[in-house]
C-alpha cells in the first residue's frame, strides 16, 4: 500500500517536473536544484553568486524553506528576483510548488533559476523538479564521510560545493579532508565536477562561476 | 488520500511506539532521541558522553544512517553496546526498526538508550519512538536561526545540545550567537534545557552528563 501511494505521488511529481522542463526549454533557462543539509551555506553561496555575476547572467531564486522568510530576504537584498516557498512541515519541494512559483518570476529576464531546496540531506535527492542539474553542497564542518552516509544526492549531482574552506585558515581544528572528502564521493559519482569554495571569502568563486557561465544556454 | 496513508503509517508507528515504552519502563531505562542536521556531531558527542559516564551510568546506543556502520564503529571504539540500523534510502527511523534493535541490547545492564536518528532536522522529529525526551543537536556552524526554521524539533525537544563551540575559541568567523539562538528557540519551547558544549574539548559536559545522571532512573 505505502509503496504504490508513494509511487503515485511521484509520478505526479514527475509530470510537473515534465512541464517545468518545457518552461526551462522554452526560456532559454538554465535551472539548478540546490540541496544539501540545514546550514551548509547555500543561501551565503547565492547571494555571493548572484552579485559576482551581475550583468552576465541574471538569477532568479526560488527559496524552499519549513518556516519563515529569512533566506528570501537575504536574496533579496542582493536584488534578485526571488520567490519564498514555505513547505509547513514538508521535507522537500514538489515540481508542482516550483511551478507555481515559476509564474512569479521574470522567465524571460534571467538566465537562470536557480531552486534552494528545504535543508535536508536525504528527502529532496529523489524528487525531480524538472532542473538541468541537482548541486550538492556540503560544509567542512560537517565531515568528509558524507557521500557514503548519504550516498543518493552524490550520486545524482553534477557538482559539489565544498562550502566554508576559510575554516581551515582560521586554524580551527577541522576534522574534514578535501582530498578524502573527493575520495568518497568519487566512489559514487566519477564525473561530478567538484569546487571548493568559500561564501565569505569568495575563494574558489571564479571557478564556480565560470562553471555556471559555461552551463547557461543564453 | 496520501493524508489518509501517512496517517495509518503514523499510528502503525505509535503502537510501536507504545512497546517500546513498556521496555523502557519495565527496565527502568532512559530513552533519548538524538535529531540533527548529518554533521552536527551527534556520533562525537556520544563517544564523549559514554566515556565521561562510564562505571556511572551504561549506555547502550542504537544507530540509524541511510548507509555505511561508521558511526556504530565508533560507538563500539567506546566499548558501549550498540546496534545499527540501514535504513537505505529512509530518512527516519521508525519505532518498529527501534523495536527490533532494542532485542539485541542488553537491557538488564544498562540505565539509557540513546537513539541516534538519521541526520535530518525534519523528518525524524513527527516519528516518536518511545522515547522520553527528544534531545536537538545544533552545531555553531550551521547558523543561529535554525529554530525558526526548522521548528518541530525545538518545539518537541527537552534538551539542546549546542555543540562545536570551540570554533569560536579558534578564531574562526562563525556567524554564530549563542544567545540569538537561544531567543529563537525558547520562543518555541519555554522549558527546554540548553547546554553549550564542545565534543572535541569536552567543554560544557558536565552540565549535560549531569542532566543526564538527574534524568536516569537507575
Amino acid at each position: 500500500m505505502k509503496v504504490k501511494v508513494e509511487k503515485k505521488i511521484l509520478t505526479a511529481n514527475e509530470e510537473f517536473a515534465e512541464k517545468n522542463r518545457s518552461i526551462f526549454i522554452k526560456n532559454k533557462i538554465l535551472c539548478l536544484n540546490m540541496i544539501s543539509s540545514p546550514g551548509s551555506g547555500k543561501t551565503a553561496i547565492l547571494v555571493r553568486t548572484i552579485k559576482q555575476l551581475k550583468g552576465k547572467l541574471g538569477i532568479g531564486v526560488i527559496e524552499g524553506d519549513v518556516q519563515t522568510d529569512l533566506d528570501a530576504r537575504r536574496i533579496s537584498s542582493a536584488r534578485a528576483p526571488v520567490v519564498q516557498i514555505n513547505t509547513r512541515g514538508g521535507c522537500h519541494l514538489s515540481a508542482e510548488q516550483v511551478n507555481l512559483a515559476l509564474k512569479k518570476l521574470p522567465l524571460k529576464k534571467i538566465g537562470c533559476v536557480v531552486i534552494e531546496n528545504v535543508g535536508n540531506l536525504v528527502c529532496p535527492s529523489v524528487f525531480e523538479l524538472g532542473e538541468d542539474a541537482k548541486i550538492a553542497v556540503l560544509s567542512v564542518a560537517e565531515g568528509d564521510e558524507k557521500a557514503a552516509k548519504y550516498p543518493e544526492i552524490f550520486i545524482r549531482a553534477k557538482v559539489l560545493l565544498i562550502n566554508k574552506i576559510d575554516l581551515f585558515d582560521a586554524g580551527a581544528a577541522i576534522d574534514f579532508n578535501i582530498k578524502r572528502a573527493e575520495k568518497h564521493v568519487r566512489k559514487l559519482n566519477r564525473h561530478i565536477e567538484i569546487f571548493p569554495i568559500s561564501a565569505r571569502t569568495g575563494q574558489g568563486f571564479a571557478n564556480w562561476c565560470r562553471w555556471l557561465l559555461e552551463s547557461s544556454k543564453k
